[in-house]
Parts: C-alpha cells; structure tokens; sequence
C-alpha cells in the first residue's frame, strides 16, 4: 500500500482525523470553524508537527502523531520535542504505521536540533516505543482541574 | 521570609537564575545574549510561564519552574500544561518553596483554561508531587540524539 504521510491540513477534517483522534481519547464536538482556527492557531506558533499517514485508495487519515518543539534554557538553551496524541486506526493495526508516525516525528525533532524525544505512554505501550529507540525513563504525574 | 514570586526577567541572567538549573542538570555554557535571544524568543510564543522565586535579601533567584501550553485537537481543542524545569536552591530546601513553584503553575494553567497539568518526575519526587495533588499515571520513555 503507497500510504501518504504529511503534514496534517485543515481539509483533513474531512478526512476522518478527528473522529480517528477519537478512538485515543474524548474529542467532543468539534466543528469546521473551530478546527480550522486551532490548525492555524498551531501553524502560527510554529513550534510542532502534526503528521498525518493518508490512506489514498479511501482518502482517510489512519494513523497521527504530534512532536511539540520546546524551547529550554537548559543544554545551552537547547530544545525537546514531546511526542503526544499518537494513534492507529484500529482496522488497520499490525501494518507498521505507528513506527512510521515515530519515525516521522524522530526525523523532524533530530532537524529541529532537540536533544532528546520524550513522550508518557501506558504501560501496555512501552514494548513499542522500545522498538523504536526509546526506554523508560521517570514517572508520569498528572493533576485534571 | 517575604519571597517574591514572580514571571523571569531578562536580568535574572544576574541573579542567580542559570546556576540554580544547573543543580538540576547541564546549562552549558549560555552567554548573556543566547540568554536574553531565547527569553525573547519564549516571550514571542508566549505560551508559557517561567516563575522564580527571589529571595529580595540576597537578590537571588532560588526556586523557578515551568509551564507550557499545549494546544490540542481533543478535548474540544482543549489544552495542557506541561510542567518542566522544576528546581529548588539546594540551600533553601524545606521552606515549601517547590510548593509555591507548582501551586503558581497550577494557577497560571487553570486561568489558561487547561483541562490537565502533567509532569514527569523521578520516582523519589513522585511523593512530593502528589501532595501537590498529582498521581501517578504513565511511564515516561525517552530517546537521545
């Protein structure tokens, strides 16, 4: 299969992407105009990459991943990328596409000149990311208002 | 101890502020204009706060911490605040200095409408975050360059 992978555009809302966001967490209801300003929004800021792997024979997006670029004072004021919202359309799991969003996302944090990658994931997960170059490092706290 | 509480400034170059994060890791060396180009630099994203805490008697900054905005697809567009570069002066340990970092951040994150606050942590500090009302969710996984 000749998958496309790209950055994420605002006509992808058409695509599946927010519903396929839905099968890693809550989106709620999120329509063209606020997805459309959230987009820019991001593009504005300039600081992360939304990939996005297309199927073209059913033009749907299948698989997403995000690296936010963070700016440190740290490691002479270097920087980190932050791998979040990373997903696999279920029906098309054990294809690889997950590895290709990674090493997507990898590629692009290594051009931006970050020193290290880093992401929270369930434990279940952690066998994957290992394969493609990542271990444990500390604990992840969180704390919902 | 009336301590001030406060976002960074580009002075704080002066105070104290890269050697307190070099007792959390390497800074490297960062001369005054690297430091004030990505002070800049953050201030332009602005998606951000760095807090310090100054001790007013030594003109010294003795704890800081960061929060970064992360806007997101999910959640309704909703955002999370990663909270990074925590450090306490080793000297001022055990005057809830860490505690007035976090609750600060805690603040700014809810005022900018985040629906979470994550952090990663080593185990030995999971503890000290939970009584700033965090717990333990995922496992962190890094990959260095």
């Amino acid at each position: 299969m000749d998958w496309h992978v790209r950055t994420l555009e605002a006509t992808d809302y058409d695509r599946g992407f927010l519903e396929l966001l839905g099968q890693l967490t809550v989106v709620g209801d999120v329509d063209r105009e606020t997805f459309e300003k959230q987009h820019m929004d991001m593009e504005k800021e300039g600081n992360r990459r939304v990939v996005v792997v297309v199927d073209p024979q059913r033009d749907q997006v299948v698989a997403t991943g995000t690296a936010l670029i963070e700016k440190k004072f740290i490691r002479g004021c270097g920087c980190v990328a932050h791998v979040e919202d990373v997903v696999v359309d279920h029906r098309e799991r054990g294809k690889q596409l997950g590895k290709r969003v990674i090493e997507d996302l990898l590629q692009y944090a290594q051009k931006k000149g970050c020193y290290k990658v880093i992401l929270d994931c369930a434990e279940t997960n952690a066998t994957f990311y290992e394969k493609c170059g990542f271990r444990r490092k500390e604990v992840q706290m969180v704390h919902y208002f």
